[in-house]
């Protein structure tokens, strides 16, 4: 399904606004869904696959203070995730998922639990959604990309929603 | 598919080696194969997606000489994303790839034009294999995946092909 995705590029587009991701339990999937879209390089840059621990603070900016105290899967980290990758790749929007996609429950959480975030630096505007995804590992990883996708697209939804707006 | 990502990862785990990886066409479709596998963060640490020709500098590592001298599609691009993409995330073996996944042509590459790289930094070693590969845009993102896959599953076949060697 590529129309969530599709439709994400073309309301950035239309805005001349340019997006960047931090994906942790997706490990890739939301990237590989906006860049499955022709023409996506307009608006999508690239980010980070930030799967180990070590690499939200490297490659995505998020504190290592902020990782001691709340761990990987918590809002703070998701909405860190967000805003540094959209700080270190120069992008408009920043779109993050950290959760726990199993076999295995992980340090204290549940499979299932997962945190999306999206961020705009520019205007300091910030927000994560805590999902209780049910499934299999596939299930729960494809769950989170649609919902961090859906997240921003509802949130372009709301930011510029009017008689203009049309798909 | 993810047959090879679990191959190339059970490798990996019996040396106990690290990967990272560096993706442009294939947008997060590495990643997304090597996560699928349930155990993979025991072997594969992240990467970067690295879309946008300017992300090859600033998140792989890849010299601002290089790009402007051969650009996003060549051999020393991809060489240089995977070494480098290895030493940021402190990971013992880096997998890139590059190249024109379509619809259009890009910068006088044809369609289909793929460089895929792999590295391992400590030893210096690196190689890049070019590929022309053939059908549409998923195919071809697809295509370039398995090639790095394979590509790497090869290169720790010969380096430690032996009777002691089982899958």
């Amino acid at each position: 399904m590529t129309d969530l995705a599709g439709a994400v590029l073309r309301l950035l587009k239309r805005r001349g606004q340019t997006l960047a991701t931090a994906e942790s339990l997706t490990g890739g999937l939301i990237g590989e869904l906006l860049t499955g879209v022709p023409g996506a390089s307009a608006v999508y840059v690239g980010g980070a696959i930030t799967y180990a621990t070590r690499l939200k603070a490297s490659l995505a900016g998020v504190d290592e203070q902020t990782l001691e105290r709340f761990g990987p899967v918590a809002a703070p980290t998701a909405e860190q995730m967000a805003s540094g990758i959209a700080q270190r790749c120069t992008a408009d929007w920043g779109l993050s998922a950290t959760g726990v996609a199993g076999p295995d429950p992980q340090e204290g959480h549940c499979v299932g639990q997962v945190f999306v975030g999206v961020a705009r630096p520019a205007d300091g505007f910030v927000q994560v959604v805590e999902l209780r995804l049910t499934g299999g590992r596939d299930e729960i990883r494809r769950g989170a990309a649609d919902a961090a996708l859906e997240l921003l697209q509802q949130t372009l939804g709301m930011e510029h929603a009017g008689p203009g707006v049309e798909d």
